[in-house]
């Protein structure tokens, strides 16, 4: 049975920053929360668009040519194909949308490339 | 180019309830903030599921056999093909998710189906 999901909650087994938990599926996407604190490693998905919903602190989404800078009720899609490097000085909590099989490294790969995990 | 979204802001140009606004895309998926006051219709989407994230208020999304009660913060996933009639006894404010074409009605039509619009 279809349960609800409190975000609160969920990012509250998360023990570590960027280890992100699925908490739910819409359609083929994965529904994932994590926490942001420091900087990611640059990447790009060349197959699908990526959502970052802040729900709390502040995350920078750093793109070649400028910084999205995004507050606590503020989404940005990056666009497929586009090269970004999520940051957070402070630690940040984010709802992420993509289809379920995105690398959270995209095509950079790399040891930050985590499997994808239901929480 | 790609812009960031204060959902905030963008809800503030709704006027009334249930006249929902498309602030972005996530590839072919729509996502759209809604003002809800009251009960919308019974209907199904038989080709997809429904995301629904509260952003403020509180909002029931009745189902045939249960009623699911949300607060800000929590988000429910409405299966494809499900009956479901939202709604909220105080006014809530709801990130909506679907793919593009959905008709906020699904297959009961009627007078409360409306055209997509972007805000």
């Amino acid at each position: 049975m279809q349960t609800k999901v409190n975000l609160a909650e969920k990012l509250a087994l998360l023990d570590a920053p960027f280890q992100s938990g699925i908490v739910g599926m819409l359609n083929d996407y994965k529904l994932a929360v994590v926490k942001i604190h420091g900087e990611f490693v640059w990447h790009k998905h060349d197959d699908t668009d990526d959502f970052f919903l802040v729900l709390s602190g502040r995350l920078t989404i750093q793109l070649r040519d400028r910084d999205v800078e995004l507050s606590a009720g503020e989404l940005f899609v990056v666009p497929r194909g586009v090269e970004h490097c999520p940051r957070a000085d402070e630690p940040a909590e984010v709802l992420l949308i993509e289809p379920a099989g995105t690398a959270n490294t995209g095509d950079a790969g790399g040891e930050r490339t985590a499997p994808e995990r239901r929480i």
